[in-house]
């Protein structure tokens, strides 16, 4: 039976039982923040008061809490109870925990919420110098509507960059230039569902805001089994497609194993299957060369994406894709009809970027910057929390440290509460995901600024077990 | 019946009679062009060769093909015949004409092409010192993901600027940067199409490229019937939303009347429909103050939407949208579910040019140069093509040109063979409209750069009757 609450004087509809409870109480508090029923600032009850009033445990509404304090809507303070954040409504963050700065960043003292890249080092002087120089050199016409495949400058620059660097086999004609990964899923999303496919495979962990991308576009996504060698891709029957991040899984940080490789590609060749390989650190890998690009295996199967929001700037919006041939004009179509969105500007500059040399100064110089926390981080936790394992390979922005089961809810709550913003694995977890549960904080090293790093990694190394 | 055509090694399935021939025989050959079965280069049949082999009327094969020099797939050259363009496969044109450069533009000699302002006259200069400047105030987290809605700076500037100069009630929060008309179009066709709606009444001459867009979002598009007036809206029973121009049709060049104004305002009010009021040029007005925008009649039915497309340039993918306040929870989440696609540095750039002043000082000079032009247009034709009225308003960058009856189609094919790029009004008319055609061209005269505005008007005026 479901029951109504109107205790803050909103009307909740929440199921008193089950595993839906928390994530019910989560989003109705959510949306009430969202529609401003309750208005900025507002103080909220205590868990305990307000889990009396419910007649449900005392901890569903304590992490309801933690959760919507880590996404944004909420802060907490020590001695100020909780409190609807001051700038949550309308323009909040996406509907699900995603790794993208909740707009209360700005408040927390400590921010190591992972998908972001150190936004201190962007390096301005030499963009804007490539910006000039590529304007100075750009024809008039490239400032018309020009191609919704992209610059050639930039498909062209790009080419020669991915094959140097990640093994794709790239050609500039097979290149589409989009607004960032998120642009590229949703135009392949569209592709897909015209083609008739109702569903796409994805990993276990991954983002909420991709999922969201694809459901968007028509098509459900089924969860891949994972165990300790990561993501199982031996059975693909009854997909059509599946996402992976072959490079290096976000968030469990693991590489997809040789065998794994092999099975995924076998499948897309066997069934005329498509592989979505989300590349969007393969950059930064620090104790061996990385592994190249799935795409190399079969360029026909496989789609490759990458980004330059981990290498250079998420508000750049600059993404690409490495089409099979076969997919090329369908995805121009789905390109004409969204109204081709990214800037000349922007990819000219870009492309400028990469042939003067400048991507892989600044790439090198956050490589080692990257390397430098992820060591600082490993070496604080074997002193300070021997108990916390960290997961996966060494590479990118982020690390999954793995917690004593049952305490994940409790580590972030107590972040929260020192201030540190931080995500649980478990909002990474696909609804449908059949493996149980992991309990771990996913910590993204990447995101402070230099000045911040060492006083985030100390507030982290106090909330560990 | 149909028939199967294979004289140049493809097959063409047409239907050999009817009104469907020339567009089935266009759609063919343009299909064969753009999948490379007919090679770059390639020379076709003289259109009398042709037209015998297939056994129809030589003036529908010429036709065909002066669409498709117009387009940019062929090439056509006194001497050399008719030839499929270099660059035409894989990355040409859109599915349908519309006044987007086409890829040989820079073999045409003379390109008066609707729908793109003097790219030449782009402020370079200005463009980077605001970009600049908007970097160097940037803080660092307006490198991250930030808001779907777009930058607060940006919303702030627009917001002003619009309510200044085009009557529109336009708060900061109510404002969704994107990445110009036609990505804000496809956001609103989807969350139209989440609300249950079928179909969008749109004008019977629109874009081609609008259309498909509203129609892969899973809508109809119905068009408006017109008269001597322009667009009547007085019908609008059984859709849920009309697409117009209400200060400058695109192409027919009129103003929305006052009446129709209020009617269309009134049917939105009594039924809940709503209006998208594409403002694409409505700075340039020549002969009085333009009308102002009729989101300021109702800014709860009426979606404003602006770009910088025509006043700056459409390679930058800029655009607005001013939004009801109940439609713009459902457009953050399209957005968000897109990618939100538009660069910040592009959108702090223009906050910084229009706060500075840059960006009227641009409109002026730009306003100035477009009226002269038409001027000349006008004085020109009235001393060399006394045959041809200018209709419409003196605004906009461009004018449409009645032709007697029945020679629409042989003057586009005498421009083509000139070299003069230009297009029929039949290029822009919905295929369901009821009205009867109208011959006329759509002169872009904002296209070219000043060095070759006479020079185009001079050929323009060789090829009328």
């Amino acid at each position: 039976m479901a029951k109504t609450w109107a205790t803050l004087g909103i009307d909740l509809h929440l199921e008193p039982t089950g595993p839906g409870l928390r994530r019910g109480l989560t989003d109705a508090l959510r949306e009430a923040v969202r529609t401003g029923r309750l208005a900025p600032g507002t103080r909220l009850p205590s868990s305990r008061t307000l889990a009396a009033d419910l007649g449900i445990a005392r901890n569903t509404v304590a992490d309801a809490y933690a959760d919507l304090v880590a996404e944004g809507w909420l802060t907490a303070r020590q001695g100020s109870g909780t409190r609807v954040a001051e700038r949550a409504a309308v323009t909040g963050p996406p509907e699900r925990p995603v790794p993208h700065p909740p707009p209360e960043r700005a408040r927390l003292a400590h921010d190591l919420t992972p998908g972001t890249p150190d936004l201190a080092s962007f390096p301005r002087t030499a963009w804007l110098k490539a910006a000039r120089r590529a304007l100075a050199a750009a024809p008039n016409d490239a400032l018309g509507y020009g191609d919704p495949q992209g610059r050639v400058e930039l498909r062209t620059a790009l080419a020669g960059y991915l094959s140097r660097v990640r093994g794709v086999r790239a050609d500039p004609e097979r290149i589409v230039v989009c607004s960032g990964f998120a642009h590229g899923l949703k135009l392949l999303g569209e592709v897909l569902r015209d083609r008739g496919a109702g569903s796409v495979a994805v990993e276990s962990y991954g983002l909420f805001v991709h999922w969201n991308i694809l459901r968007r576009a028509g098509l459900r996504t089924v969860p891949l089994p994972f165990d300790g060698l990561g993501t199982r891709t031996e059975d693909l029957t009854g997909v059509p497609a599946v996402l992976l991040n072959p490079a290096h899984q976000f968030p469990l940080g693991g590489a997809l194993r040789p065998q794994r490789r092999a099975a995924v590609v076998d499948w897309a060749r066997r069934t005329g299957g498509l592989v979505l390989e989300d590349d969007y650190d393969g950059e930064f890998r620090y104790d061996r060369q990385p592994v190249g690009a799935l795409q190399d295996l079969d360029p026909d199967h496989v789609v490759y994406l990458g980004t330059a929001s981990k290498s250079l700037a998420p508000g750049l919006r600059l993404g690409w894709m490495v089409l099979p041939a076969s997919l090329l004009p369908e995805v121009l179509a789905a390109q004409r009809a969204g109204g081709w969105a990214t800037g000349v500007l922007e990819q000219l500059t870009l492309a400028e970027f990469l042939t003067s040399g400048a991507y892989d100064r600044h790439v090198r110089a956050a490589r080692l910057r990257y390397r430098r926390r992820r060591d600082a981080l490993v070496t604080a936790l074997a002193s300070r929390a021997p108990a916390v394992r960290v997961r996966g390979i060494a590479a990118g922005l982020h690390a999954v440290l793995e917690l004593p089961p049952g305490t994940e809810a409790s580590v972030v709550r107590a972040a929260a509460w020192q201030g540190l913003s931080v995500q649980g694995l478990s909002a990474f977890r696909h609804p449908s995901a059949a493996t149980p549960p992991l309990d771990a904080l996913v910590v993204g090293y990447g995101t402070p600024p230099d000045h911040g790093w060492s006083g985030a990694l100390e507030a982290l190394c106090r909330v560990l077990p």
